[in-house]
């Protein structure tokens, strides 16, 4: 349920048939990280209740100590995920305008 | 006791009969949130002892980190809800100069 | 031994033999603190080690994180008391150059 | 397998066959604090999964506060090594441009 | 080995022999504040194995929050000796340019 667009040398998985994050419930942000390769993070996203409207609104401190994760894979899950997850719902915002 | 107001793709609850949030007692703030769908939140700002008044000082990391509460819904509550009640608050007070 | 002086819509209690919190001792500073309503949060600025020359150098987040006291009066204790006493304290200053 | 580059007053050493950090595994990291004098702190980079993308990745208070090591180490790796591994890489980048 | 200087209203320590802060070991680190007034919280500095370098890296924060040390003590600790060690070595560094 998972398809994959390349964002310069990223790689951002998207949920098929609901594409905007916006819409994600907590179980999809769990999957959308167990799919990026960060099963055992996913879990702290369950545990910490995030949506994918709680995900648009993480800055990289919140990614790096509140979920308490290890530091290497939230890094990670901060540059190539939660950041380019929120660039990319901002510019489509923006295309609407 | 509660009436909504929609502001934007916001709903902030208010008090009827106590509209300005720098009013509300310890239990105003617990009510306000159990009645905003955050019933176990509310307790924390009932034991950290947040009446209106420390309410309108709070800012985003005092949620995120001061109140020990879960991630997802400590973001949202600041957004949708601290965040909104202040910048309410503040225009209010502009509105009398 | 307090006195009350009305600085806007807050009130600061001063030490009347002593008005100058520079030279506030640690027992001094847990006094005022006493005296202006929050006995409990007092006793944290006795057991830190707060005398009068550090409350002048205390930061917003040296009061909300440091004394570990609950955030609904750490709030207000850093609002309308360490803030104002030290705008007060560098008003003074300035008045002599 | 680590040669020593000086640059200004500090010395970075490098991963012979693998110069550039951005390709550095986990082991790799732990290797080079481990060279550069911080055996006990390696661990602590292994413990925290860090590769070499995730050290580039790296700001002064997650090596500070992230690590849970001691704070003299920690300020000097950061000021020694994750800093200057970063402004190397990033200029080499630039070179390319 | 102390000998004191006065830099307006703070008064520096500096050791004889090795004036120089960049020079000291963990051991002169501790004994600087053990002759300034801080025999507990020298304790802490040697515990995190801060030297002279170390030392001049150190932010407010650092200090405040990296030491576990009370409150009151790091604020004076901060702004009378860390900061001010730090100033009189940069302008001594600038004076040689």
């Amino acid at each position: 349920t998972f398809s994959q667009k390349i964002l310069g040398s990223t790689t951002v998985f998207s949920i098929d048939n609901n594409q905007n994050p916006v819409d994600w419930t907590v179980a999809d942000v769990a999957s959308y990280f167990t799919a990026a390769g960060f099963p055992e993070q996913a879990l702290a996203f369950r545990t910490q209740e995030i949506d994918g409207k709680s995900l648009l609104l993480m800055q990289r401190n919140d990614v790096l100590t509140g979920l308490s994760i290890r530091l290497g894979p939230a890094l990670k899950i901060y540059e190539r995920h939660v950041k380019v997850l929120q660039q990319t719902h901002f510019q489509d915002d923006e295309a609407f305008c």
